[in-house]
């Protein structure tokens, strides 16, 4: 009894979902497809969204629903490249600048890997802020200009064209704005419509868990990766997920050009322990589901992955060799007393790091290339009283104030020695 | 981290609610007051809305709720009326025409009853579109004559000012369309802001229970009272709830001039049983909280009730002697064997009614003021195959089909008596 034909079935279909009715395949065919041709409002989708929150979708909801997204926007097809191809996701971290070395390492062991990627928004960065901290480096192609690079370099890190999945850009602008971001179906539906349409072979997700992670908690961790995982298999692509630690910050930089950086110190086979150690597994797995045996360590030491990665910045623009930008100022953060850094929070460093303008508040916000922080010592770190434990950059020196407020509590310095944390936590697939 | 300030404000509104934090006096006043002026988006207020719907609203968060949808607006003040005001509210049932007989009986006993009132949306009818049946008759009056009426006859039925909780007529409209109307303390609030902007002293509500009510069950009805009644006595309206039977249609006829009809049969001391004891229970209600002592059903028996109804059509416009229209055409629904009616379900009746043109399902349609349903036998009646059960009216016969299929089912006649069902089940407050 309500005022339209079209709004009478919306309002049927959320009072269903909200009532714990699940609804089905037509359903929701009906309803992604009519919400991206704005049929269904936005204000029925959000509260459609909610009742979601809290009522969850069953597995056949949620594969139905995933296809439906995907359905809406062009499928991209990798079959006619010479090689096979796999992707890697991670739900964000601090300091996550782990596709950067990743994507040229596994193209040298010989699978083709199409990186597309995005922005960073808020606290967690962007995998393309990051490499447009290199002169000349273009992150939009087309996709003629992919395919010829996967072919002839084996490596793109590029943007994500509009056209893949429209109604999860619509429904993730949506659910941003209305609190409904934080529900395990949607955000792996969001996640895997846009990697399945992608049209990648295999797929190796890197599921965060800790204080700088989207998810904070590791049951929470473990039910989106195997959601994923789940939805992944189910539309074909071999897809298996790490389980990874975000209670500290990966490496030894957070920030643009700084984690640029730290990348090509470990494609010189160098670089943080923590961050050869994940580059190496999440490696491994896109290989492995690819169907490729090949030896990523060697491809490192041998300076293979190192080459891929000058010929892919260079057919993108960009300058291998040129200097870095760095900020104008920086400042110390010092130990205040002696002993063994027992921690160090990830959220905390990750929001000062944001805060000096390494990340943005709004979308159409510029970064710092230079901003962000250094890491001197991590957890297990000895330091004395008065040692620098983080460098703080930014051109823009009023934020120090802030960053540091940020960072208040962030860096605990104990007697004993913490017990290590693996990176590693676990895989699922 | 949002795009906006202000929609960063409100996420987190959205979200405290989403995870179990109630919002403070202060967040909610905003929040209400952006909504209203359009600074809160709809689709933030549809996520919150459903959010509440499933974590509800504390006493005090919802006390602050309805307090600032009232705020949005004017507020009536009636204190220079000569005669202390009552006033009631029902939830909305099948033949309610209650409001008809009751106005003029309470106002002929010494308190003014300024009873504004809205038109019929689905199966429940509405108040204005009863009156509307007789010719001539105004709903709309300015506030000058309202307060003249009121002081001249005593009591007046009209259309309720846009004036009063703009909040809550553009938050009622999202509910509509977004699966979010079923929320005890939305609907409360809804309700309370309008009653409270009225300005009566003393407040009655009739929170009807059974399949043709909004409350089905008799737990949430009872929930709808306590929860109405405590806001009404934080506002300082005298506020009281009777919860009455909504099982069976009240009284022997549903449909705009119909219950004109039957309404004017109680005014003149006949009517059916239900429709008298309630009127009588309701006036003594009002007379109560108002304070004055008097004896309704005197007022009733010495034409006193009546006197006022006839100034009080006449002072809109309307001829009390006019006849009343009725329907072109019309149909009888016959008992299938002999037996006693066991049940007569209310709902059926109520869409049945809607469906001849009764009622409308768009806000802008036109009623028929003639169509509806004669009741020729109620549960306990005793019926012979082919005696009428039901009389259908109507001015365009094609309706007869699906008021035909309403009713399939409607109509229960078994062997033993029904055990009689109270018309009011509780008084709460």
């Amino acid at each position: 009894m309500s005022t339209e034909q079209s709004s009478f079935a919306v309002v049927d279909l959320i009072r269903a979902k909200r009532d714990g009715t699940p609804l089905n395949d037509d359903q929701i065919r009906w309803l992604i497809r009519a919400y991206t041709d704005g049929a269904v409002a936005e204000e029925q989708m959000s509260a459609l969204a909610m009742a979601i929150f809290f009522n969850g979708l069953t597995p056949a909801e949620l594969a139905t629903w995933t296809r439906a997204m995907i359905d809406t926007g062009e499928r991209m097809d990798f079959s006619g490249l010479s090689r096979p191809t796999a992707d890697k996701h991670s739900t964000g971290g601090v300091g996550d600048k782990i596709t950067l070395p990743l994507a040229p390492l596994v193209a040298a062991c010989g699978v083709a890997v199409p990186q597309l990627s995005g922005r960073g928004l808020g606290h967690t960065g962007g995998t393309l802020d990051k490499l447009e901290a290199i002169g000349g480096w273009r992150a939009s192609l087309s996709n003629a200009e992919l395919f010829a690079q996967l072919e002839d370099v084996g490596a793109v890190i590029s943007a994500a064209g509009a056209g893949l999945a429209p109604a999860d850009k619509k429904l993730y602008a949506l659910r941003d704005v209305t609190g409904t971001v934080e529900s395990i179906p949607l955000i792996a539906s969001s996640i895997m419509s846009k990697k399945i349409a992608e049209g990648t072979g295999a797929l190796v997700l890197d599921v965060k868990v800790g204080s700088g992670a989207f998810m904070k908690d590791e049951a929470s961790a473990r039910e989106l990766a195997s959601t994923m995982v789940e939805l992944g298999r189910a539309a074909g692509v071999n897809t298996v997920a790490l389980l990874t630690d975000m209670a500290t910050p990966l490496g030894r930089s957070v920030g643009n050009a700084l984690e640029v950086a730290e990348s090509v110190e470990v494609l010189a086979g160098g670089g943080p322990a923590d961050v050869v150690e994940l580059t190496l597994a999440l490696a491994r797995e896109m290989l492995a589901a690819a169907g490729v045996a090949a030896d990523p360590e060697h491809a490192l030491a041998s300076g293979a992955a190192m080459d891929v990665w000058r010929s892919m910045i260079s057919a993108q623009g960009g300058d291998p060799d040129a200097a870095l930008p760095r900020a104008r100022e920086t400042e110390q953060v010092r130990a205040d007393r002696d002993g063994v850094v027992t921690g160090l929070d990830a959220l905390g460093v990750g929001v000062a790091a944001w805060r000096l303008g390494a990340g943005r508040t709004r979308k159409e916000d510029p970064v710092q290339a230079g901003a962000g922080i250094e890491i001197h010592a991590r957890p297990g770190d000895r330091v004395a009283a008065g040692d620098p434990v983080l460098t703080l950059h930014t051109d823009t020196p009023e934020r120090f104030a802030p960053a540091l407020a940020d960072l208040s509590g962030a860096i605990a310095i104990g007697d004993a020695a913490p017990h290590p944390r693996p990176v590693v936590i676990d895989r699922i697939g």
